[in-house]
């Protein structure tokens, strides 16, 4: 008798990892690229994209996610781009977080054959967020210096699974006493290989740098069969 | 035959608030007081705190939550107060908040014989550390005004739980774009009986408020029987 052995791995139980993987099929097939962006409460990531969206060579849209309301995907859209708002406060006090399932649910309202490039804004959070694969190619991170220098080693996790920091208010930088080589230098310990750029999205500094990063993931080639190598 | 008739109510169901009511008379019983302090990751609890704990009349503990390590522990035990850390690293990306079983494991650690208030530094977190009682008597939460003024109307469990919300960072008001009465509006919005005091943990303006709020909490009666009327 033959028999066939199915090894199932804890990977494979992880529902989550599988919805992922399924988002990330469909975003392929649609060729469209996904980045994950998430930061803390207050950040300035909806800002931050306020300036770098504008003149972005790929077509996007944004995936908005956040507690209640819809006070960033209202920002954006005056920007004359696609946003889909998606709420997670079903729960008690609202899911900390967006899960590939969420994202999934919201895939039918996202115009995936308009777009190239879904720039998903996660919920304002620097612990869970990090923990659920949406079906990204990309995640990134917006930490402000007004958060202080130890918050990579607070949270590694979320230092430590973007493949970008965006060092964001810089503008600030003189009013403040934060050490920017000891927050790098942080940076540096939970993520040794990450990028980072210095930004102010009040003033524009350094915001081509993000765009232009932007613009280069919605370059990059779809990659649904590698995505369970831990993408 | 005589039946009695037991109503497994929702609040009953809940093991969070049962065991928050337990440790809520654990702290009754050695006649301390809890204050469960929130924020966003880097609104400046502990740099608050290094501020207002000094010179205060109860004698003051600290239980430091944190995903892990101790950098903000280390800071406060300079003051000479005994400190307890508190990690929620187990899980995987660790948990993004204190829950009543996290605080009850953590009694056997804290001295609450010679200790006549225990604050709790939660997690830096806007959403869940509002979903669960850890048996305090108040609730305060501080948020920066780097954070924009949106933040009541995008995590309003947080700013309704709260008896206190604390505008810490006032120092920067001159640079920044915030606008504080729009935010006070906001606040007033979803809390309108909240008290609030605006301060800058860095330049010492309103810590004493603070202070004296603290004081306060800490000679208040111990409510214990009133803690399943929803505390």
């Amino acid at each position: 008798m033959h028999r066939t052995k199915v090894r199932v791995t804890e990977d494979a139980l992880d529902a989550n990892t599988t919805i992922a993987q399924a988002n990330r099929t469909d975003f392929d097939r649609n060729d469209v690229r996904v980045v994950n962006l998430m930061s803390a409460p207050g950040a300035g990531k909806t800002t931050l994209l306020e300036a770098a969206l504008p003149g972005l060579g790929p077509k996007v849209g944004v995936l908005e996610g956040d507690v209640q309301g819809s006070f960033d995907a209202d920002r954006l859209a005056s920007l004359h781009i696609p946003v889909t708002q998606l709420n997670t406060d079903n729960g008690f006090g609202g899911d900390c977080h967006l899960d590939a399932n969420m994202v999934r649910t919201a895939l039918p309202a996202l115009p995936l054959d308009e777009i190239d490039l879904l720039v998903v804004e996660n919920v304002g959070n620097l612990v869970c967020p990090a923990e659920f694969r949406i079906g990204e190619d990309a995640k990134a991170m917006v930490c402000s210096v007004t958060e202080g220098e130890d918050k990579p080693l607070k949270y590694p996790l979320m230092f430590r699974t973007c493949e970008l920091v965006v060092v964001n208010k810089i503008d600030l930088l003189e009013h403040l006493d934060f050490d920017l080589d000891k927050f790098l230098h942080n940076v540096d310990t939970v993520n040794p290989d990450v990028e980072h750029m210095l930004v102010s999205a009040k003033t524009g500094e350094g915001v081509e740098a993000f765009r232009s990063w932007l613009a280069a993931v919605g370059e990059r080639e779809g990659s649904a069969t590698t995505a369970s190598a831990g993408a």
